[in-house]
């Protein structure tokens, strides 16, 4: 059953046999799948501040954004990378996927790491979205996930996948 | 506006106002928060195999739960760990907390190492689950991590600000 269906949110109730014998009628929230992508220059790398409304607050995060229709994942990660950040990769290595949250949602990021970056001529703002980029040196990441400033789930896994922790 | 209100999930819609003065209709899910556990022992850690209606198919986790009214997360975590693997623990270090996917839902989920672990008299397995408890070798955990055997966020968060892909 189709509780709510918006432009980028499907969520819907299903009746689901769980292992017990029992059906039970559950929720499935569907965002459609997403990118999360860690722009590298050299010992740096390119990250965001942006305000979440979901959370209201602004979050640190590596650039990321939805699949539009007939998009690949790498297709959307070129464009997202351009669109919030204004660079293009001439590089741009999968590093897998995750699943954000599994216990409501299918969800899944796929993960690229971005190399070989080049200011982009395509670039323009979306008007809808509030975005600051800055550069992090790869050194600090571990420090900015252990002492809090990265709390995003996508950014830190993107993160531990890119192997800053033992390979920097 | 409220969309849905069930046992876990609340799901509503906002009038936001953007970055570029717009308002927008905005759908935010709040499904609570949650917790997720790093149980270890020695050299050897415990994690879960179990079906995810949502993503329709069988993943490894961390054993994790969400908080009951009036529950602090290491209650959760220490309540949750019993729940799901039947162990518990002396001692519970909380390791921070992560944004899971905060495009559309303000979940948190608290991380916990887990350590000094012992059976627990008070376990009895939730009818509506179907957990398979295995161990699995710390020094494993970012092989399974790289070659997919892992792609639950929370789990590799938990991994990585358990640190054991340097400390190990």
């Amino acid at each position: 059953m189709e509780i709510y269906r918006g432009r980028r949110l499907w969520i819907e109730s299903r009746a689901i046999r769980m292992p017990g014998g029992r059906e039970r009628e559950k929720v499935i929230v569907h965002p459609g799948n997403a990118v999360a992508i860690l722009p590298i220059d050299g010992d740096r790398c390119k990250l965001l501040r942006q305000f979440r409304y979901a959370v209201g607050k602004h979050i640190v995060e590596a650039p990321a954004g939805t699949m539009e229709e007939g998009e690949e994942p790498i297709g959307t990660a070129r464009r997202e990378l351009i669109e919030e950040t204004g660079f293009a990769a001439r590089t741009m290595i999968p590093r897998g996927f995750i699943y954000t949250t599994p216990g409501f949602t299918d969800e899944r990021i796929f993960l690229f790491e971005a190399r070989d970056l080049s200011p982009s001529s395509e670039f323009s703002k979306d008007e809808d979205e509030e975005i600051e980029v800055f550069d992090a040196a790869l050194r600090d990441l571990d420090t900015m996930i252990l002492d809090g400033t990265i709390v995003d789930a996508k950014t830190i896994c993107l993160i531990h996948l890119c192997r800053w922790c033992c390979d920097a």
